[in-house]
């Protein structure tokens, strides 16, 4: 297989992560997810907490314009400008396997670009956040809403792309399949390409 | 493999009729894209000419209106109603691949149903529209988006989805890899399943 970048964006909870893990594990390439936040603390000079806190926020309005106007970057600009810069470098140093951080968005221009899309149900995505990250949605009954609209609003904000857009991906698949089955499915795509 | 439906919902110009021939003729199952047409004629009355002619179209706004007030019922109407009846049958025949005709959603309580969408980017569509129809785009450089616009409206208008949201397919896939390629992925992906 030549050299391959695939770029796995994904609805919170849809299992994007483990799919992207999995995958890059059967065809034998480097596989990127939280290895990023430290390398964007160390490109952008935060802490990984001020990374992990601030990694799908936009600032917007009041604050937004007032640190604008003072001439002071917004943290998630300096994260989003890190983001770049990293996003490039692994893309540049072979094949990988790069979920989430708009890579699908920062690598548009790349030959070797696959980008996938993973998505499911809201009722298998409130049962996989519960079992698989402990997120138990009983107490919080909209936290499924808000992770959609913080990831939609994050990425529309920094891309010119709008989040879930078909257009801007090879295939998306619905996971509720299966992990495995969907991994089996880019796998097969990208071997057959 | 067990009984099975598959819908496929496609873009203008993106190859979804023949994937869904080709997909059909791979599975040894039955293929209905035109033949609809005749049987919608058949139930609804109206004449093929009618149900070619109105077949994307939906009717809103004043004389939509009128016809209501008058107790007529709107002849997109009719088809849709007997496009309802039409596709049931067909299901209840047995394993099928059925193009367009909101088969998706007119479909989407069936337990053995697979439901794809079919999209490529609008260069594509538009040398596959002239080589493939005959339809020339240099004449209408605005056809593309008019008919994105027809088949996205007559959908919106008629079902309780929105034309071309992920959530409602198992997957969607970009028929720019080549029209073989996604034949053997979905080929793939109901057998596997």
């Amino acid at each position: 297989m030549a050299n391959i970048i695939i770029t796995i964006s994904r609805e919170y909870g849809s299992g994007g992560r483990e799919i992207g893990k999995k995958l890059a594990e059967r065809l034998g390439i480097d596989f990127y997810d939280k290895e990023i936040i430290t390398m964007l603390a160390k490109e952008s000079g935060l802490s990984e907490e001020t990374i992990h806190n601030w990694a799908e926020k936009e600032v917007s309005g009041f604050f937004y314009g007032i640190n604008a106007a003072r001439g002071i970057i917004p943290i998630p600009d300096r994260i989003f400008s890190a983001r770049r810069k990293v996003l490039n470098e692994l893309a540049d140093k072979g094949s990988c396997v790069i979920v989430g951080s708009c890579g699908d968005y920062i690598l548009k221009d790349r030959e070797n670009l696959k980008k996938f899309f993973i998505y499911a149900p809201k009722e298998l995505r409130a049962k996989r956040a519960k079992e698989v990250y402990g997120d138990d949605l009983a107490a919080y009954p909209n936290m499924i809403k808000r992770k959609d609209e913080e990831r939609r609003d994050y990425y529309n904000h920094f891309t010119s792309y709008r989040f879930g857009d078909y257009k801007n991906y090879d295939a998306c698949i619905n996971s509720a399949i299966g992990i495995d089955k969907v991994v089996d499915l880019i796998e097969y795509y990208v071997k057959q390409d």
